[in-house]
């Protein structure tokens, strides 16, 4: 059986036109589909309007209790109910989820990195698969907000990248499964500059050419290594891709960037 | 088979350590069960916060653009998380859902009343009895938070105990379901200003005395209504409870009042 796990990024939330767009193009798509979110700036937002200023240690972001309720709210509520919603609509039987819902994803709090305490973030340990396979063979369409929780009562802020990655990689065992990562990029490109230069297929070796010459950095790196994590792991495919170009899988054609 | 479905109300939400007490008790039933969950103060401080005022129309609340997202936020999101986050440290296997989740719960956008638009508010029409049943039997137990949608997209804010009771209702074709509405008074009060003065049963012939007595005003009335609803339509058992003597429900005594 055929699985889709198709992540959007906060982009694509931020602008309800190209959120409807991209939404109709996954409801058509005819294999078995999983959404997994991010955050947007939803969150920045309401946390500015609130007057909670984002707690930063050495540049990173820190998670702390006001920023974690902010995150269940947007990313657990507004946005992934709004999906879900808007889903039905469009005739996919949505069903909204965090990693606390049905124990879908546990995670371990994250320990101190380099003396820093990232507060309320999470790296997932556990995936439910048996839970999702069976709300996919009742006909629902998971939509995934990038929330775990750690078993003892408190929810945790994760990667969205690394949920759709660990959700993909869980699923393999019952499923042939193609995880699409779509963003505002058109794919992988040689050339940074040059919105035309993406490179159709990616593998290990090319990859780490791309991050030496510098052309793949900064956020792509998390991306890429989550990728190869996934295929190392059971994903059968793996592509990079703009959002607009989503049903693009349905006639197999090949936008973006296969990771092979 | 037995099915609990248990309301909660928003003065419990809103003590962190009541609410703590209240679910351990949950959590401890012995049958399936069901919580729905109202909203609490978190909203009202959160438009407080940002400055949104509450419409109102002739002494009606409206349920405006702001006010639906607010309690997307706050029911779907921050409240209803947070229960199931503790519930599963508590052992429960719990799953949040909103109406929207699986269609759950589908409603009508409430029509004008005396000419009132009320917004983003709802009526249920249809609950999805089957989705329930089978996370039920999976081991999974279902928070719902009060809030359903339109099937056109649209999210809407919807009566607590209105939820529990077509919650209940739908629920007994399958299970023998006892309804317990659990608030911060002792019960059904034939003294509103004697807190000992509970009524242990009450029919619909005593209802409608103490009703135009008086003793029983306001808040209760629609409770009671939608207890008799619940009855009529094939619920076992309504009743009408302290939140702290949930656990009365295990042993079989008979805390608060019975609707019959």
């Amino acid at each position: 059986m055929k699985l889709s796990v198709v992540k959007i990024g906060g982009n694509v939330i931020d602008d309800p036109t190209q959120l409807d767009h991209f939404l109709t193009d996954f409801s058509a798509l005819e294999d078995h589909k999983i959404l997994v979110h991010g955050g947007g700036k939803v969150a920045t937002r309401l946390a500015d309007e609130l007057g909670i200023e984002t707690q930063m240690v050495n540049g990173r972001r820190i998670t702390n209790d006001d920023s974690i309720d902010i995150a269940v709210m947007t990313y657990g509520g507004l946005i992934n109910k709004k999906v879900v919603a808007n889903l039905h609509a469009k005739g996919s039987e949505a069903i909204g989820l965090t990693g606390a819902d049905g124990n879908l994803i546990q995670s371990n709090k994250r320990p101190l990195v380099s003396g820093i305490d990232f507060g309320w973030v999470g790296d997932p340990q556990f995936v439910n698969a048996k839970f999702l396979h069976q709300l996919i063979q009742s006909g629902l369409v998971p939509v995934i907000a990038p929330l775990t929780h750690d078993g003892k009562g408190n929810m945790l802020n994760t990667n969205a990248d690394t949920i759709a990655s660990c959700i993909a990689t869980a699923m393999s065992t019952d499923y042939q499964v193609e995880l699409n990562y779509c963003f505002e990029m058109p794919g992988v490109l040689a050339n940074p500059e040059d919105p035309t230069s993406v490179v159709p297929i990616i593998d290990q070796n090319q990859y780490k050419a791309l991050a030496e010459s510098g052309s793949i950095s900064q956020g792509m790196i998390p991306k890429m290594d989550n990728a190869f994590d996934a295929l190392a792991q059971g994903v059968a495919t793996v592509r990079i891709m703009n959002y607009s170009e989503l049903e693009s899988i349905n006639n197999s054609s090949y936008a973006g960037t296969i990771i092979k």
